[in-house]
Parts: C-alpha cells; structure tokens; sequence
C-alpha cells in the first residue's frame, strides 16, 4: 500500500487532503488518522500469518479512540486489554469477548471477575499468587477460565529500558522453571484451562532476532511440557514490533512500520507447530497512521540556541521526553527554505518540554505548521492537562473525508468536574 | 509547625486522621492533602519576607484543584499562571487580577489577550517578539500592561536537566544583552508599563547558592538599566524552592520543605532595594502537604528482583520516570517487619511504571497500604489515563475532619466525551 503522507507539489497530504489547508479551519494542535494506513497496516499483519491458525489482536493502549477501535476490529482484530477500563472500551467498541486477551502485573480481583464474567478467551498470568486468584474467582464465579502464562524469557528485546519487557530484572511474567510448575499445578484447578503461553518482549522493536530467539525458547519449553503430557493450543506470542519512526514521511522507500520485516520470520520460525497464534500488536498498527499537526508559535534564539516553539507540547505528546524518542517533524508545507538546527519546543513551563533536540529543519516562521510522525500510538493515550492544556481534538481521514472522531476536553470540561 | 504526616503508634496520621484506617473506606490511590500543611508553607514564605513590599504567588502547575487554590489564596497568595487554562482557573478561584503574573514561552494572541482584559498584575516576556505582541495587543484594547521582561541570567540551578530553566541553552527569557535592549526599546510603547523584572532559574532546588547568584546578576542589572533612567519598582525573583523527598515522613527534624533555608537569604541579598518583590511558587507550598496513598496488590519476586505491585503506577505520579525523582514511601503502618530491597511498581504495562526501583521497605503483603511523600505537586497536575485507568480521587484532611476535594474521573466519564 502506498504511504498516506505524501508531499505533493512539496505540500504534505493525509491521503488526499492537503493538511495546511485543513489545518488552518480548526485550532491547532491536533492529531490527525489516516484510515487507509491502519486498515493497510492490519492486513500486513494478517498476510504475514497466510495459512496459520491465527487471532491477531490490537493494545488497546496505544491508542483506544473508539472510531480507531472500530476500524481495527472491523478488520478482523481482537483486542488486548490490560485493564478494566480498557475492557469496558473493548467491549464498547464490539470486540468479541472471545478474541479478548487481558495481560498485566497488577490486575484487581475486581477486574479479574469482570473479565471471566465477560468470557474473555484468555487472563495472561503474570504471578503464581495471580494463577490462584483467577482459579478462586472462576470457582466462585462457577465459570471456567481460559489462562496463558506469561513466561519471561529473559531476552533483550534492544529497545529502550522502559519498554523492555522480556528481561528477569523487569517485573513481567513468570521463569520458565516457575511457569513449568504452574503449568504442573493447573491440573489441580479444572476451572483453568490451561492450555495457552504468553510472551512478551517489549515495545519498539525493530529486529527479527530478538523474535526468532523468542521462539525457539517457546518451542523448547512446549516441547518439555507436552513431555508432561500439557498440550498447548494457543500461542500468544506478544507484540512490541516497532514503527519507523526517523524517515516514514520523506523517504517513499523506507517502512512505515516493520511487520513485514518480523512477523512473517517470527510465524515461520515455529514451524509446522499446530497452534493457534495470537499476537498482539499496538504501535504496529496504529503508530505509523497518525500524525501531531502543531502551528510554530514563534521562533526564538538564545546566544547558544535556536528555538522553535510550537503549540504542542509534553503534554500532548511525551514520548521525546519521557523516552528520548526522536519523532521525525517536517514543515506540512516544505518550501525549501535553507535548513537551521533547532530545538523543537512547546509553550510548557519546564525544559523537558521538547519535541526534538537539535532537529535540522526548514527555518519556519509563526504561523507556518509542522507535522510530527508517527504519533499514532501512544501519543494522545498518554496526554496529559498540565499546565492547565486542553486535551486536543482527533481527525480520521478516508480518501478526501475528514471528520472530527474526538472532539478534545476544554478547560471548561475539566473545570466542571471540580467543586467550585 | 509540627509535622501533620507522623507516625503514632507505628501508624502514619495526617493531622489527626489514621491514614490506615481511612484507606480503607474509600476506592485505592488516591492523593490526600493536610490543610495544615499547605497554611504552614505559605506563612514561611510570608515570614521570609517580613518587613519587605511582597507578593507571594503560587505556581498553578504544581496542583490546580480549587479547593486547594481557594486556601492558598486566603494565605494571601496571587497566581503565577503559564495558560489561558490557568488564568481561567485562577480567576474562578477567586485570586485577583492584579495579583496575577503570567510566564511562558509560547503564549498565543487568544491568552495574551484575555490576560490583558482581565487586568492581571503583569505579563512575562519571554522574546522580543513576545513584547511586540503584548504592545500590539494593548493596544488594539486600548489598554496599559505592566510587563516584566524575564531575564535568563545563564545560572545553573543544580537540579534535573528537564527543570532547569536559567540556562542560555534553555527555551527561557532572553539574554541580558537582549533584555537591556528591550528595555530601552520600550519606552516606544506607552501601552507598556516596563517597571519590572522577572528571573526563574528552574525547580526542586535545594541550595540557595544558585539563588544568591541570581540576586548579584539582579542587583547588577538593575543598576546597568537605572543608569539608562528606567526605573524597576517590581522584582519577579521566580520560585523553584525544593521540597525533601527523602525523609520529611520519617526524620521528625528533617525539613519538609527548603523555604526557610533559602527564600530569607535570597530576599536578603537584595539589602534595601526599594522595590515591591514577587516569588513565585508551587512545589514548596502544595508538594509537601500532599501524600498518594496506595494498596500492595501482589508481592512477586523474579529470579533476580523482588517487586511490590501496588495499585498506584505512572498514570498517577510520573515523577520517578519522567525526572528519576526518588520519592519517599513507607507503609501506613510500621509493622516493623524485617525491610527487603524491592522495586515499587504499578500495573501499567511499561517498565517505565515504576515509583521507586531498589527501595529500603519493609515487607508488605497484598492489602496493606504505602504513603508516597511529597505528591503534593506534580503529581495529579501531569497525571494521564494512559492503560485507560481512571483519574484518581483527592482528599483534604483538616484536623480530624476529611473531605472529598475531587471525585476523580471515571472510565465511564472518559467514555462519554467519544462517539461510539
């Protein structure tokens, strides 16, 4: 599938609309979606897995706007949950409770109940403490509950720390010793059936060899539990595949995302295993298909800096200063003005408060727009209102259409949820 | 004034309420304030600046729940606002105009312009461009603006890269070249009213080295422009007064907050300097008065680490993620259980969740509650739904009284604000 972003006559399009001209009819900032590229993106996922007993499902995490959902769900998706609140959204948004996967460390007893009552197809476990609570609650439920373990392999997934997952020394999952004996003491719980595995990495990954080490550690450990006489039906073998997010926008030749480079290998790599796989993927499907448009405020130099402070900023998108992460920005109108190298900026009140760091770019003037990339994932679902910033409105695009599918939350919205 | 956070009898009270106790009535984490506290801090920074022309204003971003607001402005504080939103916020609390003063590198037309009608004491210009504007706007509502030109003053203020602010390679003020320039320029714009300065070095700062520095660079500079016949009768000397985060909760003598150990000296230092002086401030009236309160839902060790999930998690206090801020934590209730080396995680799904890696704790079991210290400030203010978890509840305590201040947000109300 083509990229979305293209420029055009040097002016950036979302599918086929110009983003300056839009830009300018409603304030700013704002995320705007492209439809083409989620829909684009959860295909590849599926032809990756042609001819496998497969369930892909989305993390809700990355982004949960209910028109978002929809669109993913209506391509065949699943949804992987890691609270009650994003069950509540799964379930709003017509995922099937049966393709429902629900991981995390610290799941409520409360939560654990909604979620058997639901009839979610699996409870990822993450402790043995966990593994007996589900099994009490399914018991006073008179329910039967499927479960996978979540086994850490301890492999590094070389990402960043924070969304390194697959290590011992993160709070994740189980050893494999102790996901052997918990696999062993599931016999004794006929309301679990525990015929599933869970894995999980990390986030941003931009490497099939992490994934292939992934799997040869599952087959290795299915291999000595069906010795033990469990069988595994289900594989959930986690998600965490990394988008581009340095050059998506200006080099039509690079990947937007890196499905197609890690997840067929990853399929591959078990072979003739007769499972059903299940993988759960948020970044992938979504990161690639979202851009932050923002308008430069002002561009300012200091006698050691040049500076352009734009209207994000940290609290709309933290990702640059909460993990270093380097978003390609370009102008949504490049007139091939001479480049400076400047420090990206919003109008917060702290120096953590940056987009990018010595970013070469176009000389923009107040009033010009920038596009910031792949802010689809975990960008507005990790927003914030501080420094008293509204939450900012969402757009979708589809060919020539656009629409507003969030509208933002106003200073007036939050006001009214405090007593005066 | 004694400390309102003790332990009595091994259980930690706010002011006269068993913290244990109320925990367990009500929905876990939750932020709960001591009024006590927050009165205690303002009458510090009053008394620091006995005998002086003062204006003491608080820093909006550091808490911006009203109750909250409405008792420090009958403490006699103003409002030290960065947004439109804040300025809302602070005129619906009841602070006065005049005792408004508005910072910030990247104020739109729409915020200037709303601050200029509603009077506010003065507008702080953080580029030349900025000035021209606030000028521009003036005029066009036939109004007069006080404004106080901020001056970076190239200080380091020994603290987190992210919220040192007085640095040249900083997003803030203008240089002193640049702001000596301004100055003269000014007298251009009758709509100006260019009688004072403003200076903020950055945040959690705990010396006051850095601030004696800056009252030289002042003193300095205000010389250099009363030589050139402008005459500067108001100082915004900033804030960024530090608060201890490592053991206000459990050393009776420890300070709980450095007001007294630098705002005297740093008023001081300005010897008779005929000028009416502002401060402004936010983590060190509201940071220390405010304690998360959250349930250990699951002790779990790895083969290499041992891990206390609890219900509280990044969503709720990013401070020790986004700044590496080392919070203090105990349990509500001394046990005096022999201590572990433990991570203090949440349930989000990032190993970015964390409140604290290798902490000193005693050994808590699933049910019993922790106190995180100092989450007065900066805590519900940059807190997000981020694993679509809901915004948590505030509570003030007043004695032996308690009240509800916030209700928090739910997954429902979140709901609400999309099309489905």
């Amino acid at each position: 599938m083509s990229n979305p972003f293209q420029f055009k006559n040097n002016r950036l399009f979302c599918e086929d609309v110009d983003i300056e001209n839009f830009a300018k009819t409603v304030p700013t900032p704002f995320y705007l979606y492209s439809k083409s590229e989620i829909i684009s993106n959860c295909q590849s996922v599926w032809d990756a897995a042609a001819g496998v007993d497969f369930q892909p499902c989305y993390a809700l995490k990355a982004n949960y706007n209910p028109t978002l959902l929809k669109i993913i769900r209506e391509n065949g998706f699943g949804a992987d949950i890691v609270s009650g609140g994003e069950l509540f959204f799964a379930e709003k948004a017509g995922f099937p409770a049966d393709s429902i996967v629900f991981a995390g460390v610290g799941k409520t007893d409360s939560e654990i109940s909604m979620a058997i009552k639901a009839g979610i197809h699996s409870i990822n476990i993450e402790s043995a403490q966990e593994m007996y609570k589900v099994a009490e609650l399914a018991g006073q439920l008179s329910r039967k509950q499927r479960i996978a373990i979540r086994v850490n392999p301890d492999i590094e997934a070389k990402t960043h720390e924070y969304i390194s997952t697959g290590l011992h020394t993160n709070k994740f999952g189980v050893s494999t010793e102790e996901a052997y004996n918990l696999y062993l003491e599931t016999k004794k719980f006929p309301q679990l059936i525990a015929d599933s595995i869970h894995v999980h990495i990390g986030s941003q990954i931009t490497e099939e060899s992490p994934y292939l080490a992934t799997a040869d550690f599952l087959k290795s450990f299915i291999n000595k539990l069906e010795n033990q006489g469990i069988s595994i039906k289900g594989l959930d073998l986690g998600g965490g595949i990394g988008i581009n997010y340095s050059n998506a926008l200006t080099d039509k030749n690079a990947p937007r995302t890196y499905i197609n480079e890690i997840l067929p290998h990853y399929i591959k790599a078990f072979g003739s295993l007769k499972v059903r796989m299940f993988v759960e993927l948020g970044r992938a499907i979504i990161g690639s298909a979202g851009l932050l448009i923002s308008k430069v405020l002002i561009r300012k130099e200091t006698p050691l800096k040049k500076f352009m402070i734009v209207d994000a900023a940290m609290n709309n998108l933290i990702r640059p200063s909460l993990y270093q992460a380097k978003h390609e920005i370009v102008p949504v109108k490049n007139t091939q003005q001479k480049k400076i190298k400047a420090d990206i900026v919003g109008p917060v009140c702290e120096s953590g408060d940056f987009l990018a760091k010595n970013l070469e770019i176009e000389d923009l003037s107040a009033g010009e727009f920038i596009a910031v990339g792949g802010a689809g994932a975990y960008g507005q679902s990790q927003s914030t209102n501080y420094n008293l910033r509204p939450t900012i409105a969402e757009y979708l695009v589809d060919g020539s259409d656009i629409k507003c599918i969030f509208k933002g939350r106003s200073i007036q919205q939050i006001a009214e949820n405090f007593e005066w």
